[in-house]
């Protein structure tokens, strides 16, 4: 591959990234209550591991998370917003996203393209901690921005307390001090009405049998 | 400090940044032609010097480069967006952003208020081949978005070649192979007609005595 042809390659995939600034996600920005796009939200949080890497696991490389965080939302571009409260809809995420990948990443010249795509991957696996703490902080920010927006978006979508625990799981693995931060509030929200109530669940859900 | 309180402040500007999102610059998005906002524009630069990064000089670190864009327009959050030719909006520019930059990183614990109001200096001052690097990317994306929205928003300021070359002479500085591009899509950009013909000139001022 001559130079000229990496160089307009990876322009090209600059120039088609442009285009996450038009996905919509279910958050609201918090003064102006539009809706948050993903370039924006990538932005964000990434800067917010920057900022709270103190409490990420003393091995980890910041640079790494800093790069996961910059291009995890990319594939949305092709696949869009699946919402994290939307069953049916993540049923295929995979799948459109994997599609997604291959086109995008696609664009750029191929150790680059794998370079993302391994990148890529490991965020959505979260196996190793850079992945574990990139994760976390992708959790943690919506739920600042619902609590911070009275929980416009869950009411929206009626979303209940132990929807957003669960969410928030992969926090509690990374770090105590954010996941102690995030069950506050979570409390707090409840506390104030922006969770709708759970549903209905016998004993037997409540407390499942472990064998 | 307590501990709780190091946190408290972190989560504070967390939030506060939040506000980039509502600051709109000059550029347009390419595909749905709506002004861009400042934090999805520090999204993409920062991601574009990641890709771009064989083009910068062999002994430069990335990691600072990332976080000095990231950071690097935080400060509109109250100075707003001045637009880069408007030369009566820049006489006032960098006081208004000190104030902006007091404030907005006084929010923060004392040492990373500290290490963000540097990357922030660094970034202005175009001292460290960092900096120069960081403001070449700066520089090339909104020169990329005016010329792939054909001029929108060069023709509603009457923007002339003259101009962009001068805002763009950072690039030259640092990375040839990028400035060749840059000249390459001015160049291009002029035979297209999106940038306004150049006022007129005295041959005084078109070849200035050099003494």
């Amino acid at each position: 591959m001559s130079e000229n042809n990496r160089f307009e390659k990876q322009i090209g995939f600059i120039l088609e990234i442009d285009r996450l600034k038009d996905i919509f996600r279910r958050s609201y920005v918090i003064e102006s209550r539009r809706l948050e796009n993903g370039a924006e939200h990538s932005w964000h949080i990434t800067l917010m591991a920057f900022i709270l890497f103190e409490y990420a696991p003393k091995e980890v490389q910041i640079l790494r998370i800093l790069k996961m965080l910059l291009i995890h939302d990319i594939v949305e571009i092709d696949a869009g917003d699946t919402y994290c409260y939307d069953q049916e809809a993540r049923l295929d995420q995979e799948e459109r996203e994997r599609v997604a990948a291959r086109r995008i990443f696609g664009l750029l010249p191929e150790d680059q393209r794998q370079e993302i795509w391994s990148l890529w991957e490991e965020f959505g696996a979260g196996q190793t901690l850079e992945s574990q703490f990139a994760q976390a902080i992708d959790r943690l920010m919506p739920l600042l921005h619902n609590f911070y927006t009275l929980g416009k978006s869950w009411q929206e979508h009626n979303v209940t307390r132990d929807q957003v625990e669960k969410r928030m799981w992969p926090i509690k693995k990374v770090s105590s001090k954010l996941w102690i931060y995030a069950k506050d509030i979570i409390d707090k929200a409840e506390e104030q009405g922006y969770l709708a109530p759970a549903p209905h669940l016998t004993n037997q859900q409540k407390n499942p049998s472990p064998y």
